[in-house]
């Protein structure tokens, strides 16, 4: 078995040329449940996925929610333009541990900072022109690695270019609503 | 003290008047640091944001990422795409709670039900017609109120447009990056 990185190079190769030969395996479905408990906090749920329009149930994963006292919440939880940080600090970890073990690049330290701007006047529909989500995020990868400066460079380029998280930020992902409404008895 | 959905009513107007008064108030940056762990795990924390350029530091929160094993991860944590459908419900349930709150709304319940499909072979780069991101995601929003449906509907149609993770994701968000190098000793 070939490591790098943590990641098991085999298996990596034997998934790719799966997904290449038969791309129905590359079809995922993410799934997540958001309950409100009260004011502003929230509790999310994850527990499944399908793959190939298989539902795979795994372990349940929660995700609090919450804002801070200066947006009138109790900071017993990150908020969701927090979170959308993290998601994409995730996604840029993935990013590079497997891109670089696909390259044959070892890396030694891995560490990403990000931040946003948000003018709350958007949430809080005070201005028309100011926009509700980030006007701009910020994002400083620092790697520690002894490979050559152009193959850090290439490696980049792939990971920046095939990241779902930079994809579904810096582009356009429709969002499909509905309302459904229940009374109480 | 009026309370509505647990919101602090007065609370909230006296926010939204003082951002309308001096908008800097309403000026934020959000900061999260992950850090790469080992194969495709990581952990981000958050413990500080900026409210008119002042650093406001707070408790810290842990969130770690891992894929599933059939995207090579051990599945001890949701993963990045996951993640992003977390902070989609964690917006929507701040921005139904406290818009309702601020329309005399009673809500009794409110849950929702995101999923969104990625096709893997844009994160693998084997086609480059496919977008490494969400081709789409659906949201349903469960609401028990015994409000008007035409409120509700205007209250759907307020929290929509005020949403910085609808904004985020629907429309594009530019991040800027930069790598920055180091290597061992």
């Amino acid at each position: 078995m070939t490591t790098t990185n943590g990641v098991n190079v085999d298996q990596l190769t034997e998934t790719i040329d799966a997904i290449d030969d038969q791309p129905t395996a590359g079809q995922f479905r993410f799934y997540a449940e958001t309950e409100w408990t009260d004011a502003l906090h929230c509790v999310t749920t994850i527990d499944e996925f399908d793959q190939a329009d298989e539902r795979i149930q795994t372990r349940e994963f929660r995700i609090e929610g919450d804002e801070p006292e200066e947006i009138l919440g109790e900071r017993t939880a990150p908020n969701a333009v927090e979170l959308l940080l993290a998601a994409l600090g995730s996604c840029l970890s993935v990013g590079y541990a497997a891109n670089a073990a696909a390259m044959g690049i070892d890396l030694e330290g891995l560490r990403f900072e990000m931040d946003g701007d948000v003018d709350l006047r958007g949430f809080l529909g005070l201005e028309e022109e100011v926009r509700p989500g980030y006007e701009e995020i910020t994002c400083t990868t620092y790697i520690e690695s002894d490979a050559e400066a152009d193959e850090l460079a290439a490696l980049r380029e792939r990971v920046e270019a095939t990241s779902p998280l930079i994809d579904s930020i810096t582009n356009e992902v429709p969002i499909e609503t509905e309302l459904v409404v229940g009374h109480s008895a």
